[in-house]
């Protein structure tokens, strides 16, 4: 029982999600309790804590046994302090989360924002095991991101790092206003929004699809359709796959990592989609980047976040 | 006396060049001796042991002073075990460097490539000094790249991070066929090659351009024909700058580093090609990854590789 674990925090807008995993970033069990974000700051703080310990006590596990706890957040942060400056969904604002916990837990506490603890969860217990250097993309309504070099967080000079889905990868001839305000991110293109965007403006021109009986498009649906050999969903498909590929390209020959672990609803088309982001990988990339390089499927789906927040202590 | 000094060696095909570093990355003294390639691998290693110690030797400093050897050279490295596995121009092949200098100088030797290499002499030492995260490009024959994350060299999985020449950011429409094999490689259209190219397609295709009366076309006359208002010239150099700076953006995006020194002979050029990058960058940029974000100018000329050399030894 004198095992060392490491509690893991995913802290969403209605849920927060806690994990404890060993120091091979198993996880070994979770436990889910409401955010309860509309009773304020204070409240949200009180329920990390106690569901952070709840889950060491309620286990077979010590509480002496915890090495840290780790807190995955979405929002602006100045990661080195553990400071929330704003969590839009939670509506916090100026918090040292990380003061605060290592108070009230009296443990080592680190912070990270959900997209980067998302990478290190993969890369750590997930799809990158035992890699050192993976690139993780998320396609959901978005395309977030993360990279892990050296087995750890890449945050960059101001925590702005592995913000992928806005790479400005589209050429300017064919690129539309992304909601950060500039042109051609691949998030434009690649993530499910995207993918609906291009759907519905096939749709209202009038391409001949069968996406056009669909009442409410969803990029399930014209996955769905590539797949059954719809011209129209096909093409929209080959060009999320096609930027995502390029994107994928330019890391390689920049970061040269190791495995591209790609998670999030999109990327459940699977091979479908995955063979077609390889043969547009395949096709930009110097072959000395690309030897023994991976294109693989994140493997823990909803508890990336948490895996991710434990390693923070290990690897964050 | 007893202040830490670091050697560095830059290995080219006609010279070798050491030089004397203090731990800030001060570039204390330096000398330059002949490689003599043409006399076989076991002359050249002799060389560049017999000048590591002489740069010492015959200077005010004690050989007990020196921390370590650093060496940067150009060529297909195993760099974790510092072993030379081709150098093209120096006609050397597999070959245990690392070792044969530590047995030699009875030092810690450090070898890396002369692109990575020349990237942290720049950072440690040169525009970068004091600044933890910079990407460093050479613009020169081709686009060589290096990037410091932390104050150190990301190597990546097959030490092939930083070959920023070889991202493919011109698209399919207008992307020509680089040296490596790939289409629209960044190289074919910034660096004094792609240039020269440009002007000479310009040239043939009969365009109006004062260029047309130059000889023998070299990338500075097209600057200079550029700056002098020639409409062709303006339009190439706009188009160096322009996937140059694009290729900027999506680096800042992914890792957010503070400084982009740029350096090589095209980027002698000065404001009038920064300037240019500059707006390119500002305009595809997140407003986040471009915060303090600066472009800079190389400051240390042909000294980037000896200063870099000596740096790998604490930032290696």
């Amino acid at each position: 029982m004198s095992e060392k674990i490491y509690v893991g925090v995913d802290v969403g807008g209605t849920a927060i999600k806690v994990g404890i995993c060993n120091a091979d970033g198993q996880l070994l069990q979770t436990y889910e309790g409401p955010t309860e974000a509309g009773k304020g700051t204070d409240t949200i703080l009180q329920n990390i804590a106690k569901y952070a310990q709840q889950i060491v006590v309620e286990s077979d596990y010590d509480w002496a046994q915890v090495d840290g706890v780790g807190v995955g957040i979405a929002g602006f942060l100045d990661i080195p302090n553990g400071i929330v400056k704003f969590a839009p969904n939670l509506k916090i604002e100026n918090v040292n989360l990380k003061a605060y916990l290592e108070q009230e837990l009296n443990k080592t506490v680190k912070v990270n924002n959900d997209a980067n603890v998302a990478a290190l969860g993969e890369a750590w217990g997930g799809a990158g095991r035992g890699i050192s250097h993976c690139v993780c993309y998320t396609l959901g309504t978005g395309v977030g991101g993360g990279i892990i070099i050296d087995g750890k967080i890449v945050e960059g000079y101001m925590g702005m790092a592995g913000e992928l889905g806005h790479m400005a990868i589209v050429p300017d001839l064919e690129a539309i206003q992304c909601g950060c305000g500039k042109m051609g991110c691949l998030e434009t293109v690649s993530s499910a929004t995207g993918i609906i965007r291009m759907a519905k403006d096939a749709v209202e021109r009038g391409d001949r699809t069968s996406l056009s009986q669909v009442d409410n498009i969803m990029a399930k649906d014209v996955l769905d359709a590539a797949k059954a050999g719809d011209e129209v969903a096909t093409r929209i498909v080959n060009r999320a796959a096609y930027y995502l590929g390029k994107s994928l390209a330019m890391i390689a020959i920049v970061l040269n990592p190791q495995y591209f672990i790609i998670g999030g609803g999109v990327s459940k088309a699977g091979d479908f989609l995955f063979d077609q982001i390889r043969e547009v990988f395949e096709k930009y990339t110097q072959d000395q980047a690309k030897e023994n390089v991976k294109i693989v499927a994140a493997t823990l789906g909803n508890n990336a976040g948490v895996v991710g927040a434990a390693g923070l202590i290990l690897r964050g």
